[in-house]
């Protein structure tokens, strides 16, 4: 199972592709960041969100895209263009049928880390270990990127044995 | 000039296509609402919207895309997922490569009464006296978008002239 993990932002969107056997081995397949200029409209910055998004669900062919969900902020204002990032990265998903997962920052953290209260750091350590990487992945966005994909692998390993026993018993 | 103007919303999008002459005189092509089911996940809806606003835009070509601004609300969850509604409206827009406006709905209601702080029946009142028509536009929705359309060409109308003139020029 492949899981395409999205942490929206309109300067920067961190992603990660986590692949999962299933049985709780998990490995980074690739990790990274689609970065707008400040410069540029709203709207074509959203373009190239939405063509890096498609672009990474087209050649990775994920089962699942996993959504960080952010619904508040201090900033209002930054929040709700946050929404439109959050809402081209949806409609990719949506177009290439993919099943759609979103999760608050809290149950990412509670399915890394064990608790929904975790620290930055302590989720980068973990997915870090998870991976069995060298270091975090950088930047900091990828990494949420990656720890989103993770959470998503980690809330449906359950299922997704139940699927396998059943596609096993299928078989015989 | 043709002018689309939308209204975006989740459940409801409404949307108008006004045409001027660059003269002044104004003259409503087309108006009308997308809706989606409240019980579709946030990802279809948005596909939904996506896929309507496309299609206006292939239908009609028009000049300009004029999308209701709105980062404020009382109910912060609402707004950001409006905010995911008017994020995919951008993206359509810029695909189709058309002059896209954001305006407040002050200036809004500024362009179409004169003041921003019109009411939405004196907006309505206005719309349907420049347009012509017989009825206000309906469902309300529609008639938001007719006023965001009408808002961009009152706002733009100079700058056609003297396109228009320039135009003119360059024939003689």
């Amino acid at each position: 199972m492949i899981v395409l993990g999205i942490d929206p932002g309109t300067a920067s969107t961190g992603y990660g592709v986590v692949r999962g056997d299933g049985l709780g081995l998990v490995s980074l397949v690739e990790c990274g960041v689609i970065r707008t200029k400040a410069r540029e409209p709203l709207s074509s910055r959203l373009l190239e969100i939405y063509d890096g998004v498609a672009e990474l669900l087209q050649r990775h062919r994920p089962d699942a895209l996993s959504v960080e969900d952010v619904f508040y902020a201090k900033n209002v204002r930054t929040t709700v263009v946050l929404g439109h990032a959050r809402g081209v990265v949806l409609l990719a998903g949506q177009q290439a049928k993919v099943d759609i997962f979103e999760l608050p920052p809290a149950e990412i953290k509670k399915a890394v880390v064990g608790t929904g209260a975790a620290t930055k750091e302590q989720v980068q350590f973990m997915l870090t270990r998870l991976l069995r990487l060298k270091s975090v992945p950088q930047p900091s966005d990828a990494a949420d990127g990656v720890a989103a994909a993770l959470a998503c692998l980690m809330a449906t390993r359950l299922p997704t044995i139940a699927q396998a026993n059943a596609r096993a018993r299928v078989r015989v």
